[in-house]
Parts: structure tokens; sequence; C-alpha cells
């Protein structure tokens, strides 16, 4: 990628750096750019001060193609995106006729007179290309500034996307073409911590490779993506398919999506199209496991019901678990996990059950059974395994999350082997 | 507010960058900087790239005292957060000998050999302090970079948050002092949706005043943060004070929490204190309120089971809801939400049922039962209540979480009723 086509993100607004709200237009806009095929370097959030922002613009300006900025151009005084602009672009302001001319309309069409404050937003720094905004007041603008571009959109996400979408993008496209040779594929994993992935990735993971690879995990669950560069798309597009290849072969048993991101949505597609009926028998995620399978949409289809059996009594009463096995080997235990899970089974009459029981802590531990140690069960056509968790020391919600994402994959790596892919 | 006490945070992930997801950590680390009277000027996100992070480092530490980055602390070879604040301080990386043995230690514990790639973790620049990582396997540390210092910290926000907590902001606090004249309270408030809070609030949310009054909602749930600022820490706090009395007084049956700023945990906290046996039979939430009240640590002295009733024939067979109600009424009904908790009282035996019913989403929904219709029921003490919510298309897990902490605070509120606060 040439560096005229790297890209910089502003967003502006006391509100996001006091951290009252988030930034969520800044990774919309590196989405966008990114399928032009322009790299977005940097993201940077500024508050409403003018002199900060001016700099920032003419720095970014200087070594980026590409500056797009978001927010800071209401009605009111502490929004100072176009005076720093134009105080960057070393040019005055000026009010647009026509853009006055609209807003005094507007009000006019509610019967009330403009609020003179309202007249900043005809303004914009002289030279600069207006981009119209048909969601709002407040118009964006193009701005040149030390053989940067620096474009302003509202900071509104709906604002945002819709000038976005129908005036900068289109302008940048005829403008810069579209960029060649850079094209990604995500695959989504689970069953495998973070660094035993590192290990059987190896060298596919060094910085200099060619697809490069990113991996980022969320309590078991793997993302990865690989991002091939060449002269030309059909190059990219080459290296980027042989290396999916041989990252499919490699990972197969733990690649549960290249499109679903969330393991429990990509279960519940798998149960939906198995005809697969499911319930749940949760000790220590105490309603995590049934929650997680309730996200996907259409799973009543499956799921009937499930049973949070937080005590000894519940276990027994509900789930037909033997009081003496829990004596026997205590409530957190293989046996106890096996017994749930065939019991919810057996209530039930589904083919699929889930069980749980841990030490979520903080309380609870013992020396041999501390806090993170977590039995999950499964029950499926009668045949009934069990899986021992010894979890870190990660708190009692991570904890939970660990163990319920564990008991997902349990259930999906067995249905992967009841019915093989044959893809 | 001196130069002395400006602050920049970077976020450090490609996964931003590509706007795969959000950089939350920045705003909360502000937040809490707030606190102790320390301003940030900028947030800046910036991909694993090990050059640009450590030239960011050091322009970022010759102009601020107090730099936190977040993220890039992970095993695999794409964080590189360590190698480029080595880099911009100028010195090699080591090895801390007690780090490497603690997490050979952790992977003894479940019986396997630590991957090669985790021993990165125990590296850190040369003439740094270590900050042990309570949370997960990636310690922190501060380095001192061209006159500033820089906080790394692990990305993951559980982690983040234990690490900023318990071991960077006391030592900000120790090392730096706390700023003169700027204090702050929270309240956390349930049952009031944001923009009806803003007209009960009414001028006390206007921009000049002082305290200045900020307001962030998540799922009904309301934080609301008072800033006061003074020529002296005495003033400050009389100010902060004297508003803080009205606050209480105006807002008292909707206010939660002064500590706790989640609504499940605090709830829980009451229910242990009152001895409130209490259970949960769902549907449309399917097992997301039982996950709530079982993330407060000791809940299973009032919490001892529930049911997700998903289908009619659940309904009928565990809560003992007539199949009459549901066919006259529909399974979505103030009727069947009141059985539903009825029922579950009864079965258990608990003092307190909660119960949900409702459409999701995306399907299901009718013209008079449309996507985001919710009946919520509750049994205490023999009494059964219900209450309808009817929630804007705002998609499948929003509906439910709002569904779900409408319950909790359904429940909340008749506690309160129940024993008012004497204090």
């Amino acid at each position: 990628m040439s560096e005229a086509r790297r890209a910089a993100v502003v967003a502006v607004g006391d509100e996001l750096l006091r951290g009252d709200c988030v930034d969520s237009n800044s990774g919309e806009i590196a989405r966008r750019l990114a399928q032009l095929g322009i790299e977005v370097e940097q993201f940077l959030v500024l508050g409403d001060d003018r002199r900060l922002l001016a700099k920032a613009f003419a720095e970014l300006c200087s070594a980026h193609a590409i500056v797009i900025a978001t927010g800071g151009l209401g009605p009111t005084l502490d929004d100072v995106t176009r005076e720093a602009a134009a105080d960057a672009a070393r040019v005055p302001l000026e009010t647009d006729a026509t853009v006055l001319a609209e807003l005094e309309a507007r009000w006019q069409a509610r019967g009330q007179p403009m609020p003179a404050s309202n007249a900043r937003q005809a303004q914009r720094p002289a030279g600069s290309q207006l981009m119209p905004n048909a969601r709002g007041t407040a118009p964006g603008f193009r701005a040149w500034i030390e053989g940067g571009m620096l474009a302003a959109l509202p900071g509104p996400p709906g604002e945002m996307r819709h000038m976005l979408e129908s005036e900068l993008l289109p302008w940048i496209e005829r403008t810069c073409g579209r960029g060649e040779g850079l094209v990604s594929q995500s695959f989504f994993l689970a069953g495998l911590a973070e660094s035993a992935f590192a290990d059987r990735a190896g060298d596919w993971m060094e910085r200099g490779a060619n697809p490069r690879m990113g991996v980022t995990a969320h309590f078991g669950v793997l993302r990865v993506t690989l991002r091939a560069k060449a002269e030309t798309q059909r190059g990219a597009s080459d290296l980027l398919a042989a290396r999916c290849a041989e990252f499919r072969a490699r990972f197969a048993a733990e690649i549960f999506s290249e499109d679903e991101p969330r393991l429990e949505l990509a279960l519940g597609r798998t149960l939906l199209e198995g005809g697969w009926s499911v319930t749940t028998a949760e000790s220590c995620t105490g309603g995590l496991v049934a929650r997680l399978l309730t996200d996907a949409p259409g799973i009543s289809a499956v799921y009937r019901e499930g049973w949070v059996t937080y005590s000894d009594e519940a276990k027994v009463a509900r789930l037909g678990v033997p009081r003496e096995l829990i004596a026997a080997h205590g409530a957190v235990s293989g046996e106890v996990a096996a017994a749930m899970a065939a019991g919810a089974a057996r209530a039930s009459g589904a083919r699929a059950a889930l069980a749980t029981t841990g030490v979520a802590g903080p309380g609870g531990g013992t020396a041999t059974k501390p806090v993170g140690l977590v039995w999950l069960g499964l029950a499926l056509d009668g045949a009934v395994q069990t899986r021992e968790l010894r979890l870190a020391q990660v708190g009692r919600d991570s904890i939970r999350l660990y163990a319920a994402y564990a008991a997902l994959e349990l259930l999906r790596r067995a249905l992967q082997r009841a019915a093989p892919r044959t893809d």
C-alpha cells in the first residue's frame, strides 16, 4: 500500500473524551474505507478545543492523503471543527449563501425565526467543498490542508453514515480510484487457547508474513483475520486463497464459522439445521448457557426448556441426580455433571442436554476443588460425556463466561462428529 | 489544571482500527482519571505496529505526564506493545523470572506444558515497574519515557479494569497527589428513561452548571455523575454536598446505589441482607434474569433454582400455568406472566419469584402483540403483580436486556416498599 493511500480518522467531542459515550463512527469509517482498499493508520479522539484540533488537522493532513473528522459541526459555540479546519488551512471562514437560505427556510417552515447561533452552520473554510446533509442541519465539507484532504462529517451516527455513503465515499472513489491488491478473510475458532493457537500457527503469525495474520480472543473464542497484499487484486486473492486452504486444513476441528463471529449463533444455526432438540441444566453458570443459546433467533423450534439447579436439592428434585452421588463425589464432580445432563435429557425429552457445575468464586473454593474448577456434562442421544475445566482465577464473571462458551463448544464438537461436514 | 496533570490514552489493536470492535477502555480510564482531577487531552487508537507505537509513545510521553496504553500484551507475535515501549524508552526487554515461574506454574496446574509463546508475557522494558494481573496472564508495567510515565494495561476490559483500580490508580494518587478543588459523586438509577431523567433534572444538566452533571444510560440503568469545581477542595466539596442532598431527595425512588453500578449486584446485596429467597421463571429472556441474579457472589444462600420455560408445555408442566389461560390470553400476556410467577414461587418455595414472557423478535410479532411487547410477573410473599413493557424495535439482544433489567427493577422497587430504607 502506498503512503498516499493511508488515512486517519478523528472523532471530535468533549463527551467522548470524558467517557460519556463511545466513538463508534471511526470504526465504521475504517470498515468502509477498507472496502475501497484504503488502510486507516490511526484514530484520534479530541475534545472541542480549537487550538488542539487545528494542530492535529495540520499534522495528520501532512502525513495522510485522507483525513476524516466527525463531530463538532453543531450550532452551538462549543462546536469548533469549522474554525479549527480554517486555522489549519490558513484561510478565513466564509458564509455559504445557499446554505444560509436553506437554514432560514427550514426554520420558517416551523414558523419560528432562526436562532442566531444556527447561522454558524452555513460557514466553512474558504476554498472548501460543501457536502450537503440530507439528515440534519449541519453540512459537511472537504478542505485542503498541507497536501492532504480533510473531510468534516457530522457526529450523530445516522447523519454521518448518510453523508459518508452518499457524498464522501463516491468522491473518494472517483478521485482516488479503488485500491488494488488488498484482500482479507476471517475465521472464527473455539476450543483453543490463544497461545496454543499461536504455537500451531507458527510462522504464519510473523509480523512480516503475507498474508498477515491477526488474532483476538474473547472467552475462548478466537477471531483470526488474514490480509494479503500484492501489486494486483488478482495476486492478493491468489496469495490469500492459498493460505486460507492451508488454514482450513490445519484448524478443521476448531473453525466453527467463516462468517458468524458468535459461537452461540453458529451453534444455534447447526442445531436448527440438524433439528437437534436441546436443553440445559446449569449450576455455576446460573442461566448463562440458556441465555446464550436463546440469543439465536428462532431457537424455540429446538430449545423448549432448561433448568437452573443452583442448590443440591434442585439437582435431586428437578433432574433426578441421586442424593448419594452428590454425597460421594460432591456437587462439583464429573459424576454429578453427567447425572445432571442425563437427567435433563430425560426430563425434557431433548436429544442433547448440556450441564455445568463448578466453583465460580470468589468464595467456595477448597484445596481439591479450587475456584475455577468446572465440570461440564453432555448427553447426546443417550451417550454421556464430561469435561473438566481448570480455569485461571480470572474473576467470577469471566470464569462463568469461559465455562459457558466451553459448554457450547463441547456440544458443537459432538455435533460435528455426529454429522461430519461434507463440504 | 496544570500542564503536568494532562494525560493521554492509547488503545492498541488491529481489530480496533479495522472497526471489528469498539474501544471502550479509553473512556473508562478517562472517567476514573477525572475523579483524581486529571484531565485526558486525547485518545489515540493504533494498530499492532511496533514502529508507529514506539513513535507515538515517545511523542505522547514528551507532552504528557501520564500516558496509559491498553492492549497488545498478549502472548502472540502480533502483540508488540512491550517491544514498542522498550524502543521508545531506548532500553532492551528483559525477562522477569518471577512472572515466568508463575506462568509456568499456572500451566502446570492445568496439567499442560506452557506453550513457548507464553514466555513473551514475562518480558518488559528494562527499568520498568511490574503491575501484576490478577485476572489474566498478561502483566502490565509502568515505564519512563521522555520524562513521562507510560502505563501498559491489558486490553480485555475485565483485566484492564482490575489492574487500573488495584495497581495503577493507587500509584498515581500516591505519586501525583489528588487534584485540588475538583470532586465528584456518582449515582446509579433504574426505572427511568434518560429523557425523563433529563426533564426532571432540569437546569442541573446545563453545560455551565457547577456541579456539572453527566449521564449515561445502559439498558434502563443510568449512571449520573456530578462534578464540582472550586478554588479549594473544601469549596468544591460543599458545592457537591448541597447538590447531592437535593439529588437524593428528587430521585429517592430511582436511586438504587451510590457505589454499585450494576443493578443485579445491588439487588443481590438487598436480597442477601434481607434474607429474601428468590426464583425465576423465564420465557423471552431465556435465562438472562437468572444469569444476572447469579452474577452476585454468594447468591446461592437465597437463589436455589430457576426455570427457563420457553415452550407453552414447559410453562404448564414445570410451573403449573393452566393450559386454558394460555389458550385464552396467549403466552405473552399479563395473566400468564402472573401465573408463571405464582407457579415458580409455589414450586420452589421462594418468597419472591420473577417471570418474563414476551416477543423478543425478530420474528413472532403480530399487530396486537408486536416485537418488543414483554410482560413481567412478580410474586412476593403471595401477592402477585405484573408490568407491561412496550420496548422499541432495538433488536433481539437489546430487547432481552431491557426486559431482564426491568424485571430486576420490578423486584427492587417491591422490596424497597416492603422494607423502606431507614437511613
